[in-house]
């Protein structure tokens, strides 16, 4: 006997018999047997391998959207187990049964470190409170616990509610796990590889030290100044996204549990709310704190908001980096060609020498993304009503996409083209010789008309500045080279 | 024995050997063995269970970016078997060997089924061209039509460049299953779900033409309507939104096919863009053409903007009707409650009668996903550089989400909400008779002073419109009665 | 001798005698006197010299934010004439008194030829049904045309509300003012002026049809095609914007008219609807039509977020084209150099030669600013509630405020820039024959692998193609000048 | 004689003849006369009573976007006026003419004050540098001090390139005064303004302690909490938005200026930078310091994208404050009721007791807007090139506009809607005492199934619990009394 659904996709070669269609767009895995899990509604068939209940079950058929891949982001489930973790040991010091409180430390250790994974089916668009998702971690986490003590899944040995969300609210527990989650990501993930991404343009910018181009400013040529201080333009861009992102940490670690349903904390006792974050705090070496004003913390996502902002404000920069690389680096032969990238695939079955940029492309895809899901998020964030805002799961979706993505990207656009950028020194040379602006350190020595009337003559004809003051009986050839120097033009004079 | 990757990346030069290691970050899963693929850059290893080649399995290794959920999404894997069906069966026109065309027609068409999904392992972030997801496409098709005609993978004896990009290249390629994808979508998934929820709300609006109830301006008190009124404009609000989307697939229906790298059609023969267009129709049944334009259609992607502009409109629309309904429907006793929501899952195990609007809340939460989206691709659509823009991936993927999630909320907005509302008469009725503005009738009657003094001698009192009349003495109770009737304050007068 | 503000607030109960001072935070201007004006509030001071009535008076006094230069747009105050002189008109069909109905139609006339606007002080940050500033048209109106008939101001001969609003509310006026001006401004500068822009556009594209130029994908370099073909992308794209623009006009015909406070025409007779728009439609020559679902109409501005997002879409456009000419006029020496832009002003006082591509700058912004307007437009429309749309103003500002930018800064574009580019032949020549990748012409003669011989050997020692091909001996000088031909590779073959 | 055009609108009644038409498009004025200025493009006639020169008269010319309400924003002028003065400070000391420089400094102090304002005409839509609009601070001040030591406008004998502009470049200018203005807003503007809404809501917070009220989530019933614990929530938001903005300060605290022309500081002297940034912030009593990386500050804006993501994030707290406000006050009788607002203004002619929530509507609309502003800043933030970000006008124009919108509508609000709010204590406890959801409290005593059918009932029969528990016979009166008390449910238990 057997079968079902989950939501979506499934995999190749399934062998369905026997029965069990739940609804017509549902589609079917196959499974050895069933088990009935009930809640206030009734009972439920539920597919015996899964740890989930009844709860997760009416979700998974009531919220039929986007399939698979829009299940709630890996970090919400693992900072679940980390929050029920801890919620267990600080209930165990309120009164909760030690075996059944160890056994749920267990099961939600399990969660913590994405072991349990298979049993988190639901996708982001659900129930705005995320109430879905903390049922699904208090399923599958009773149920686990409870095989871990002897006894069967669905028989409620150790309960969701009463046991594993003891004291807790998934008005509380979800933005508490958005932000252990978010905090983490930031941590572990996009500060690491923005250092990363910083230090390697730093290095660039100390290795072209020496190098005097051409500038550029509305895109037009302009005076020089050396390739060593472009990249350095970068570098601190990049160093300050990291400020950006560390400024808004402080609202990012304030944690909302404790609050429970309205963010008065109601059937917790006095002082949970602190010894949680301080039980998080240690658990994941983050600086966590209870919020100062438990209201906030579950009727808006401001922090989400500022922390998306930062994200933004990263992307920007990014763009505008990757923009400016994969311009330097156009080429070969007509385009800017000041920087040789690194070749990663081939660029064209027919054309050889051609390197695509395709890592300054996907970084900028990757900002464009985060620019649209801080809109999102903005939307989200400002459409709170009353106690709750609802529109938790996709605020966190949205923000730990852009984290991933920013980092990821990030690291990939280091490690596949900053690091292997080589400047081309001989065409910067050229370009930089041929440049009328130079002509500026004419001023003092001919003054602006005469200097004014070579630029002019080399712009009309072509020629060199060299040549055309020469022409114009201006200036001697020493002269010229002794006064026309890029070198003296990169910083203020003494 | 063996183990391997899922989509990671690996170092360059590395030496691999036994049963290979590619690179801690890598994830793993067993295989029997590896064959040896090889492009312009060399031979690499390939999963021998894959079709896929050495283009697929650089970009794997190079754009570890954002992990198995971010995968090119499936109608554009699908898009891809149609256009190179379609495109084998053109170039047997001009010359291609037919045994050769007819294995890529048979292997094409499982790609355009989804039968070979997971030979599709690359995420939207590569190079910003679509190049890669081409290629694999190419080398897909390849390798299995080769096996098709009993010959081995990765001997190319059909080639992956020569007879399945045949006459085309990933500038036009990419473009144009993007095109085919979209519009598929809009007409199988977003259009239908639509007309769906027009109809069911279209229902609704004459379930409910008798039921007149106060209205609302400001979120203040104001005239009356009936409540089938109300729901008219939610219902022609979804029905302008089809209308919208529908105007813009003329523009969507254009094919870049034929122009090939810079939109010249270089390596095309004349009549191959126009005989593509027709065949992808016929494969289609949806009246795809010529793209008119080819520069345009390479360089950029305004119509993709264009359509998405139209479902940002309707994520506007469905924000607006998802959160009137909550609103209406909040209570059951402290709220607006003037409509009764379907219950679908426990609202709290606390509070019977509590019912969450959860299906609103995934909608709104997928409209402001939708206007986020609209946003990344309007960025990604207005940095385009000279004849390609790469930022094609994601301006497809962000459509494509769009698209899905707008029409998958739809519909189960529809199924489980929408289609169960219930107005609560008694309720209604209630509200509507407290109300001070059915004042308004009674100017021509005792004038507009003296009703204004029975307004605010009920407002400050607290009593009906009826007893401040009698005590003011303005008016019998027979006259108050004859006088103060909603049901003809619902329309203009004759 | 005397004195005030122009636009700030004042304290309630304030007492004001001789030369008054209002609030210190007003500004002053002189004036002989004052009138008092009355509303249901009580009496307050207006400045003699002014024909607005008290609410427009309160307004200014309680919404002081952002100053003069956030008045309401003069479009919509145009509009507001327009709408009042064929409310004016169809009212004396039902009633209203033709003397009073022709001075109203009188004052109206005035308003919309811009005659009044100074009596127009309301900013766009005001009660969000746009309420005040309805009134302040009702109350202008009513002075002005009690003025004509020979009676004094504040004196309401003629009555703001029961004459000039007559069968009328702020919540149809509104939005049917919104959809006035808004259609107007599309008709009269936007198309226009994109026409310009594509007539333009399309000139250079057969101007410059015979220049083979290199073209760039990935921002490298790639097989050439004409600079007439590149520009004729440019020229299809502005023509869909003309044509995704025009696609939304016929929800912006609707009109809301008839529908005064919620929607059902309360306080209407039959056909007035019909009436006015018919009316509106002869005074503007414009096809507007009374809207088939006054509550839609009132309670979303779904067509405002509709053809915001066809703005988006040309702002998309013209930021790729911009970018893209400023890009191919980058240099003059160290840049593409492709394109000679006209000089409009000084573009450095030290570097002759220095061209700014200035008006690309200028469109590029006002793109930018069109993509925010249409977030903040979007927001708006998503955030109605109930029978009421109330970020009418907003909504209203921020479309016609696009409308003018892209209006204005395209013909800017068109006149000051694109008229006058130049191709800088001589250049465009060089890098195309520099180009590596006409080798691919050479790939039928020599084959695939000697053509890649050529282009490495040519790239690595920086030669051309051609003296690589004959130091290899594949080819003689002639068999080389007759394969490798650009002009040939501009299109396909036959 | 007489005659011109500035850029638009134009006097009525004005009377133009003579002659001097510049283009079609341009409006006049009249004028007394003109006088003759020069630049390199060479001689132009200007307005004889404008201090502005031929550069000024230049972009007039090439810039006809928007009209005058699009003028360059006060706090730029103001900023300029500042800045120019420390330059000529600094300037003496490093060799300028202290005749001069003190005429400059008296010049530019006057323009600090805004004594000059209609000497700066220039439209943001200009050269994406700001270039013109340092050119007219140059011009208006050299001319001006000029006048001060005795000589004509116009003759250059304060030099408006060598004098007032020494040492500095429009590449460095534009973007510190950018930080000036902005810094200035946020410190003088802004935060005060947050300041005093912030305490007007703790007010309040504290006035509504002791008033029990129903909570809701998902905008349903929820458990209780008090008015003041709602409103804490929201001065918390105020708070944290204060600190938000706080954060990015240190980064607008950084100063362009000294870069000059691409950021190496070219044509200045070592510590001009240093000296000019203690000068401004002598000057402005503000902590700034000069830019720690010139480049970094002339080629991105990521401050502003910084700062303007700080609003974004204020105004999602601002739009869910307000909103939550004006539902709360619905009514008077078919809405939540809770809170009273006050009138400001008649709600509607009609029906006395109508209180439009205006407040909460302008500063919604308010909200809007700066979210839309934000994603304009972030496009133009993220689309620099090289040496250049050329947005930075549209960049500036757009914060500044958010700072006013934001400054001045949350002080409006404050005090046209905060400060007056009152409490419905009857309707707040009606509503408090009627929910089913108190029947939460009877849990521990009756169990949770009792407690169940007590609820259900009540809910089914629409009694109140009382009523529905003794029915059901689970409790007495006296039991009933004792154990539902709302006040006890409004924290965590001892």
């Amino acid at each position: 006997m057997a079968i079902y659904i989950v939501c979506r996709r499934l995999a190749t070669n399934q062998q369905v018999t026997g029965s069990l269609r739940y609804a017509t767009n549902w589609r079917w895995y196959s499974t050895s047997s069933f088990r009935e899990e009930r809640d206030t509604f009734g009972p439920i068939q539920v597919p015996s391998d899964k740890l989930w209940g009844a709860q997760t079950q009416r979700s998974l058929q009531n919220f039929d959207i986007g399939g698979p891949r829009e299940r709630m982001p890996e970090p919400i489930i693992r900072a679940f187990g980390i929050l029920k973790k801890c919620a267990a040991k600080v209930n165990m010091e309120y009164g909760l049964d030690p075996s059944i409180g160890k056994a749920i430390m267990q099961a939600a250790q399990e969660v913590a470190e994405g072991k349990l994974n298979d049993h988190f089916p639901l996708v982001v668009w659900q129930t705005g409170s995320g109430t879905q998702s903390n049922m699904n971690a208090n399923e599958v986490i009773a149920n686990r616990a409870a095989e871990i003590l002897g006894h069967k899944r669905g028989k409620k040995f150790v309960h969701p509610n009463d046991h594993v969300n003891r004291s807790q609210s998934s008005n509380d527990t979800f933005p508490t796990v958005m932000h252990i989650a978010a905090a983490m990501e930031v941590n572990s993930r996009l500060i690491p590889k923005l250092k990363t991404l910083h230090t390697s343009l730093h290095s660039k910018s100390i290795e072209f030290k020496e190098i005097v181009k051409i500038g550029r400013t509305h895109t037009q040529d302009a005076t020089p100044l050396t390739l060593g201080q472009e990249f350095s333009g970068y570098s601190t861009q990049v160093k300050y996204g990291i400020d950006r992102v560390t400024c808004t940490l402080p609202r990012l670690y304030q944690l909302a549990q404790g609050g429970t349903a309205v963010g008065t904390g109601l059937n917790t006792k006095k002082g949970f709310d602190v010894k949680i974050a301080v039980a998080v705090a240690e658990e994941t070496n983050l600086p966590f704190v209870t919020a100062e004003n438990k209201f906030e913390a579950l009727a808006a996502h401001d922090a989400f908001v500022e922390t998306s902002g930062a994200l933004n404000t990263i992307a920007a920069s990014l763009m505008k980096i990757a923009n400016d690389i994969r311009l330097l680096g156009s080429g070969p032969r007509c385009g800017l060609g000041e920087l040789i990238l690194p070749e990663n695939e081939p660029g064209s079955s027919i054309m050889p020498g051609k390197v695509n940029p395709t890592q300054c492309e996907a970084l900028t895809m990757v900002c464009a993304q985060v620019m649209g899901n801080h809109v999102a998020i903005t939307v989200g964030g400002s459409n709170g009503h009353f106690e709750l805002n609802v529109f938790k799961p996709m605020i966190a979706n949205g923000l730990l996409h852009s984290l991933r993505l920013l980092g990821d990207a990030s690291s990939s656009f280091e490690k596949n083209c900053v690091r292997g950028i080589e400047a081309n020194r001989e065409r910067i040379s050229k370009l930089l010789h041929e440049s009328l602006m130079l002509v500026t350190s004419l001023n003092p020595k001919i003054g602006y008309d005469n200097a004014a009337a070579v630029a002019k003559k080399a712009h009309k004809e072509g020629s060199t500045l060299k040549e055309a003051a020469l022409k114009l009986g201006v200036l001697t050839s020493e002269e010229f080279d002794s006064l026309v120097v890029p070198e003296k033009m990169i910083g203020p004079s003494d």
